[in-house]
């Protein structure tokens, strides 16, 4: 059961010679989600033999070129790909009059609907939900409308200790109960707690990604204890100043972020093209906090399956 | 004196993991020109080298997407680079609109002018012009009002053949005129001819841009004699009737019009991505016109100087 991460680009407002613009595919549970896509996120996809069909949700941070101005291409290709079902695309609501505007010039033969929802960017909210996870909106702070979003396995069902079966003699309707979490009662006022009987399978994982922002107190408590966070970190440590005046972070601000939040990793993104050499920007941010890793083109993170504690 | 094409992408309506979309970099006297701009026009430019602030004319053959999703990200980074000189974008009218569209959403802080010349499409006409060159429209046919360009090399200024001036003791006045292709006539009416005087430094050089276009004839006067030829072949010949139905051309037809115009070399390029091996499109075009070559990404072509005939 996947819970993994690919980079499709880690570059920030230009591109480079090897760093695309801001996209992440999550693949939970062999399901797809796209968050943000920048110019190029088609190609990056195909690279990485992830099927454009198998996207079914797109999830936008704000409106800044870098992080949608892929979304033409992708949404051309699918209607050349002959995608008949739905596309689902969230954001802060501007983004439906530019999607309009797309469709208006460009969507006349598209074949399939895109379906917009407009996100409150400033409030922590639940915006998605199927049988398998959540996902909610990190309100951000950036010089334009912008939130995070926080993918959160759900509980999974619980496994029946095999033995139990026999021991108690259940029934089907006795372990479809236990399994849901209940106990299990006799008439007699006897109690079998739900722990000796069955178990969790797994803990539920859950990634939060934060671009783009300057440092935010507020994401720490919505991020606590996530096991993969990405979080921007545009600017080495010097470059304070010019971080919070574009409304972005630094290695060392991000690297708090994670390390308040108690994360179990942290990758870093979103690199001002200045940088060629990204290993001081890695280092900086090990110095606060030791489990950060680069975002970088074609990079995959396996968040594993750990048992339930 | 530089005349040379830098192919930064080669494929048709879907890149490919290698291919991206179409836009020709042309180089001439160190004058650069940008032909269509398709998705990743910037990153491949970054790659070969191109200075994106040394772009001043876009010349955009037609609105598919796969001709100019580049734009927005590359004039978003014209922004971030600090750019305060203008820009030329030609192309068909609605393309204004579209522009337009973009400004209001992602221009509100651009520092530079976009200057857009509404091309009809329809007329073979000279377009542009300065000192080293000029640039007609080539009329094309395909579902959407297209036109190609042609670029051509001025006649330069003729050189005079150093011995001359001590024979005739030519004044500087005298220089002047026969580099203007005068002869040189005396008082008693005797002329020496201006070709014994001066002689052309080189022959100007020619380079036609067709794409998209179906097979059409019209387009073999205009391009009469180019150096060089870039012609669309999305299609291997054995898909014809596809190609007439989407409004493309085969490699047959390609170098069919190479070779009735006879130019001196054929690229054929916006290749459909069902084509993995390009090579036997190659062996096709050349069963017909010998001197045909692939346009694939980063590669360049330069027309070299060749003494005046």
């Amino acid at each position: 059961m996947n819970f993994k991460v690919t980079i499709l680009g880690s570059s920030s407002a230009s591109p480079t010679t090897n760093r695309f613009q801001t996209a992440h595919v999550v693949n939970i549970h062999e399901r797809l989600f796209l968050i943000d896509c920048g110019e190029g996120s088609q190609i990056q996809m195909m690279r990485n033999n992830i099927s454009l069909a198998r996207i079914n949700h797109i999830f936008i941070t704000h409106l800044h070129g870098d992080h949608i101005f892929g979304l033409y291409g992708l949404l051309s290709t699918l209607n050349l790909d002959n995608r008949k079902h739905e596309i689902h695309i969230y954001g802060f609501s501007m983004l439906e009059h530019i999607l309009n505007d797309f469709l208006k010039y460009f969507g006349s033969e598209f074949r399939y609907e895109i379906i917009f929802h407009a996100i409150n960017v400033r409030q922590h909210k639940l915006i998605y939900e199927d049988k398998n996870i959540t996902v909610e909106t990190i309100p951000l702070k950036h010089r334009v409308p912008c939130c995070g979003y926080l993918f959160r396995e759900k509980y999974p069902e619980l496994n029946i200790r095999k033995e139990m079966i026999k021991r108690y003699r259940l029934s089907l309707a006795e372990i479809a109960r236990i399994k849901e979490g209940c106990d299990l009662m006799y008439g007699d006022g006897s109690i079998i707690p739900n722990k000796e009987l069955a178990y969790m399978p797994y803990t539920p994982r859950s990634y939060a990604f934060c671009s783009d922002t300057e440092y935010s107190k507020k994401v720490i408590n919505i991020v606590k204890d996530v096991d993969l966070l990405y979080h921007e970190a545009t600017f080495a440590h010097e470059l304070l100043k010019m971080a919070k005046q574009t409304g972005h972070s630094t290695t060392v601000q991000a690297a708090e972020i994670a390390k308040q939040a108690n994360v179990k990793k942290l990758i870093i993104g979103h690199f001002s093209s200045r940088y060629k050499n990204l290993n001081p920007l890695l280092d900086e941010a090990r110095s606060v906090f030791p489990e950060t890793y680069l975002a970088q083109e074609n990079d995959v993170f396996d968040i594993e399956l750990e048992k339930f504690k």
